[in-house]
């Protein structure tokens, strides 16, 4: 077992109707309020409307229309500009995982002077961040309860993944109803993600027991309940526990005193998504089964032997090459069934630019240190068995 | 599911050698400590030394002297004397449950300007209290990383959980080789306790795959590390999942969005203690297979069916009340494994007080309202059977 310092300081309220806090959230942080959202489908949902009848004591100010995989051009720097000219206390960020990562790059740049991009990138170390608060509308990335946001900059395909403690949001409002009209791709995505980001901590050379049996009901669950949002997306219990399970995705609490598996199907997805703009989850759907294949050996073994047999109930006297390859092809048959494009092709991706992409995610995420080691070609080779 | 309002402030910093952190977690909180301690088991390993060596730039304070089922009068009644006196700024608590939850009864004392007990009874709500510190040198209640206390009044026969957010330590320090020296005895009495904290929380109404997942993982962990901390009590590994799941037991994170049970054994178990000082977690160990056999019925048997399948690994084709009856039986088998004295005889309780132990229990715990109810005759008959 690793040594660990870990600590989430975010409160969770949790279930129907828990909205009515937000003022007495709010009141403690400030004033003036800066609401962040996405398209407008807290429009529709009549969530906006809500949130700003109980914000009708606050000043509030808005920055909408951040986009999946948000951008640092516009809406990170919008955001920065918009705290600083109108003095904003707290952020609210209202919307699924994109818009708070996006909130969470904001809360520090508007604590700093020069370019917030020096921070992201890890070029200076954030001294002060804006207080954060969140309204989550979709359960996938588990943002509502980590210190890390993943920002894209276009022009130079960059995709990265921003941790700091100061970002742990002071307070998430966690409503399940308000993920009833999460349209059934992105409940899938979002079931994918989330399942990878189980998978990242599980898939790793030192682990408890204890951890195990964490991650393994959590892929259960997910599952399970995935399945039930699809057939009944007003499925109360299904969407809570959805939701539940996302928000511990990230944070740690899974696997404290693991190793470090390196995150590699997330360092091979964001170059995906920063390229091609895909939807983050159905990359890393794609990836995770062409990855397993490819890292299966006889030192990783045991790990998809015991996947198998805890996760997807496979016969445990069969022989074990037989139970791992079974246990990829259940993963693969489950994101498949749910709905989920399976190949690169299926979402506008050719071989055209996968060197290049190998190249950069082999030069940038440090994949040669990961649990089962990834070298450039071994990046190529799982981004072709992905087309 | 249930709402629910969730969270632990409380930093964990685990591992071998992390004291070494323990100048820079005091640094930002004062410069006059106050340490509490017990019988003297720190002086012997070592650790007291260690711990004043580290704190030579601070002022220090000391409180030796807690007992297990730590005394409102002397050892709360001492600390808020010590703490007003001295200035304290805050407290270091170095040892098991008893003096933590000690410690934290203090910290609430500190700054309230009356009788500590309107604190503990819940006459008054406390406005501030001291932060606290730990070093945790005991696997078993979990108060490292919750909010509450156990403390007993002797002359009314009153052992009281005394929870309030104020009192989650600041930061707990877990270093399991400071567990080493833990004897036999106090290595199952601490896994009945944690045991028995995940018991409390998973037979309930209302429950999810995840939570009822993470519970299982908790009862399998604790089993076979237990078994493997009494065959070789310096096995780091053992020791340090042991540690970890203990951590886990109190603070809510195992069922959140879990209906209550009302924690009807420790409710029963708190008579006890009061009314004999008897170990807390051998207490546990004795009430709980009673106060399962008690409440199997109709209603509760599908809990029972799947803690048998799921910790047990009992033939699931086997007639439902056979499945639980075995189930309750290997919980009576595994504590008496370990070598818990599983009678109330054993531990110097015969039936003299059992009417008036019933009694006060019925008045005061409130388990008339429990997952399964219990009326003064139910609590009666449980004592009995644990005789």
């Amino acid at each position: 077992m690793q040594n660990f310092d870990y600590c989430t300081p975010t409160r969770l309220i949790f279930g129907k109707g828990i909205i009515s806090h937000l003022p007495e959230v709010m009141k403690p942080l400030g004033k003036r309020i800066l609401v962040t959202y996405g398209g407008g489908s807290i429009k529709k949902i009549g969530l906006y409307d809500k949130v700003m009848e109980l914000l009708k004591d606050f000043e509030v100010f808005e920055l909408p229309g951040i986009q999946p995989n948000p951008k640092y051009d516009p809406s990170v720097l919008n955001g920065v500009r918009m705290c600083k000219e109108h003095n904003i206390d707290v952020l609210l960020a209202v919307g699924g995982g994109s818009v708070l990562d996006c909130t969470k790059a904001i809360a520090a740049g508007a604590k700093y002077d020069g370019d917030p991009w020096d921070l992201i990138s890890y070029k200076v170390k954030a001294k002060a961040a804006l207080p954060i608060v969140d309204i989550l509308t979709l359960a996938a990335t588990g943002s509502e309860y980590d210190a890390g946001g993943v920002i894209s900059r276009t022009e130079t395909n960059d995709k990265i993944g921003y941790i700091d403690p100061l970002l742990y949001p002071v307070c998430s409002l966690l409503d399940p109803v308000y993920t009833f009209s999460v349209p059934k791709r992105q409940i899938a995505a979002g079931c994918a993600d989330a399942m990878n980001h189980v998978m990242e901590q599980y898939f790793v050379e030192d682990t408890t027991l204890l951890n195990d049996g964490f991650c393994e009901a959590e892929f259960k669950s997910l599952m399970i309940n995935t399945r039930k949002c699809l057939e009944n997306p007003e499925d109360y219990t299904a969407r809570a526990e959805m939701m539940l399970c996302c928000t511990y995705g990230c944070n740690g609490i899974l696997a404290l005193g693991n190793s470090e598996s390196g995150w590699p199907c997330h360092g091979i997805e964001h170059a995906l998504s920063a390229y091609y703009d895909i939807t983050h989850g159905e990359g890393l759907a794609i990836i995770t089964p062409r990855w397993m294949k490819h890292i299966l050996n006889d030192r990783t073994l045991p790990r998809f032997v015991k996947y198998g047999i805890n996760v997807f109930g496979i016969d445990s006297s069969l022989d074990k090459y037989e139970i791992a390859n079974k246990a990829i092809e259940e993963t693969y048959k489950f994101f498949e069934s749910i709905g989920i494009p399976m190949h690169l092709r299926d979402v506008g991706i050719d071989e055209s630019r996968i060197s290049e992409m190998a190249h950069h995610i082999a030069v940038n995420e440090g994949l040669d240190h990961a649990y089962a080691p990834l070298s450039e070609k071994d990046i190529e080779k799982i981004l072709m068995d992905s087309l």
